[in-house]
């Protein structure tokens, strides 16, 4: 069976690597011999307005292809839309299978998270239905890490080097003075702590590492983890806090929205998210008095540093967009790529295929024995597992003094 | 003259290339014969209490040097501590020259910004008077770039690299939507705005670079500026925006602690100063009903971002410590080093020195000529200027996934 025309798309928010995914499945496309490689712009919302391209016109050679591996963000754009069920948005999908079929598509490939591989679930489901032959495939993304099944997803590993560099390095930073400092930084992951945890692989022998590590997974007591802040200031200097941006406390709000004394109200009385760190850092000051303190947030950085990337990362992300392609041509259909680890040390690691219907909406968090919730810590099973997803570097293509980036023109 | 016992201390701010200068006074001071390398710990602070380490006992091996020099922050530890009059703090220069003739030592050397020069200056003066035999030298550090005489600083090109790397791949993960977007980065910089032009230098073949560049060197007229932003949003779908931290506003206001409207209050009334750049954001979205606006801070990432530190800037600052101590060895004091430009493309920079007294306390801000201010712009003779110093890539020495550092043990 060959692989036919394709058509390939990206959703939700980007990573460092999902480029290097699309650069997979358009390279194995390619050499299997599609004749049009159709990348939808913005996702499946681009889809429905027509906003196609040939990525064959574009990505020209292979020195293209590897700089869109090393390229952040995505190529063909993303989007946050969510494809409604057939039975209700029947004139959505005519219309998205109209587009398909006039263009000859055989294969559809999908790059993304939870919501992603639902939307390949429902495509199939309505192309069973309808008899279109056609194939779907699902690649995994995102920074989060929380699809089932897979023992990782692409995209953690290097936001996880790049949270675990840049907190060794701020680590220095603080440590150079010698005053009592507390550092409190926030770190994506509304509902799983797996990029929070990350944080402890800055530490090692020459590096203390943070100090505490608040995840999603743990309710937050504020009256404990105060006393516990300031029973470790008694015998340290300095402190160094990782806390998830998705941290509630144990009345069940977040911690960003939190309430009381340390709520920021604009003019007009309204209350400031002001975010999980600044709230931390408001709270610390004001039970604790401590003087030098600062919060600081990843923000986006941590998801589009790809000047950081994990070398094991972007060839994996590369690896499952070949792996989602070869499947499709031999057929398969309503599959997502996962991993299955072989070994932690030496890392070993296989490409498998698990239905998507078992991954769609579900949702993975850092299991509950892996977690040292008494000492606001993670435990060394985690470290185990991260550590070999950080491994090796893939730098950038540096042009006059900063990275190069494969860019589609709008 | 031989060097003799030399004494070297870091003051400021930390940088990422900080510690290439003292590698550099180190390597010098060894090779030309130094019987001890004192350090003082957290600068004249430290000193003042006789807190010193004879760095030959932990810098043992030229691949200590090398990790010396890709390590962030102040080895030795830093302080903000100015030293006052010798009139006047008399005892404090009793108890710091004891020191030094208690360990002999023949060359002082202080690696940092404007006030660290004052040091320098008032040390050197005080040693004149009292018949002291000694040399003292200033090595230039600070990100800022804002010391006067020498054409730029160590850490400057560092800092600037990681702005527009940085910058180019949040343009990247704020493009990837199809959405009318603003982003607001800030930087720092309290009165010169070297680092917020910086961000010019993400834009090149593949990448538009930032739209707006609001420097501390031009009040913001808000009226206008708002007025500039729905124009340019007209145009364009997204708008990047890189504000310096030191922004005032034309009534001479800090825009970081603007009031009115936009000021957030904690629960007992306080304003909160919450940055430049969050309170630009509050006034677009305010005045423009922008829904998609964010900002984000760079905040001390940028100043100890080593693993994408300038190779150009490294071995500058490496040169410099060394020149700074061969100068001693030949006698020369009062002085700190300088670089002087002798072209821009291709790059060629010579070493020179200039007296302490005509830097001290003096700051250099960005040239009016070089300031496009009608379009919140600066012009392409700030790109000439900057673009050589963010040149060349002196990759961490990384272990485990993550850069290692060399560390001294408190």
């Amino acid at each position: 069976m060959s692989i036919g025309n394709i058509m390939v798309g990206q959703s939700g928010g980007p990573t460092s690597v999902i480029n290097a995914s699309l650069a997979g499945v358009f390279k194995a496309a390619r050499d299997l011999g599609a004749k049009h490689v159709y990348g939808m712009r913005n996702g499946v919302e681009g889809l429905l307005e027509g906003r196609c391209v040939d990525m064959l016109e574009h990505v020209k050679t292979d020195a293209d292809i590897e700089i869109l591996k090393r390229t952040p963000a995505s190529y063909l754009g993303t989007c946050r839309f969510k494809l409604g069920d057939p039975a209700e948005k029947e004139a959505d999908y005519a219309k998205i299978f109209a587009q398909l079929k006039k263009l000859d598509v055989k294969s559809y490939f999908y790059i993304g998270g939870n919501d992603s591989m639902d939307s390949i679930n429902k495509m199939s489901g309505y192309a069973a239905a309808n008899g279109v032959d056609m194939r779907f495939m699902g690649i995994p993304k995102t920074i989060d890490n929380d699809l089932v099944i897979t023992d990782h997803t692409p995209g953690f590993g290097s936001a996880s080097k790049y949270i675990a560099s840049t907190f060794k390095e701020l680590i220095r930073d603080a440590a150079a003075f010698n005053e009592k400092t507390v550092l409190v930084v926030e770190i994506m992951g509304r509902n799983a702590g797996w990029l929070t945890a990350a944080s402890i692989l800055a530490a090692g022998e020459d590096n203390e590492g943070p100090d505490m590590i608040l995840l999603p997974e743990t309710p937050l007591c504020e009256a404990s983890f105060i006393k516990a802040v300031g029973e470790k200031l008694k015998e340290k200097n300095t402190l160094f806090i990782a806390v998830s941006e998705g941290v509630k406390c144990l009345d069940g709000e977040y911690l960003s929205s939190r309430g009381g004394a340390s709520v920021t109200r604009d003019a007009f009385g309204h209350v400031a998210l002001s975010g999980a760190g600044h709230n931390l850092k408001e709270l610390i000051k004001r039970e604790l008095g401590i003087k030098r303190i600062r919060s600081i947030e990843f923000s986006a950085i941590q998801r589009c540093a790809a000047h950081i990337s994990s070398r094991t990362d972007v060839e994996e992300a590369f690896l499952a967009g070949q792996h989602g392609a070869r499947c499709a041509a031999d057929g398969m259909t309503s599959k997502m790529v996962v991993f299955k680890r072989l070994a932690d040390e030496p890392y070993a690691m296989a490409l498998d295929t698990a239905p998507v219907s078992e991954i769609a909406n579900a949702e993975k968090v850092v299991p509950a024995e892996w977690i040292d919730a008494a000492n606001y810590f993670v435990r060394k099973e985690f470290v185990t597992y991260a550590l070999p997803l950080i491994q090796g570097e893939l730098p950038p293509l540096m042009i006059n003094g900063v990275p190069r980036h494969l860019v589609l023109k709008k």
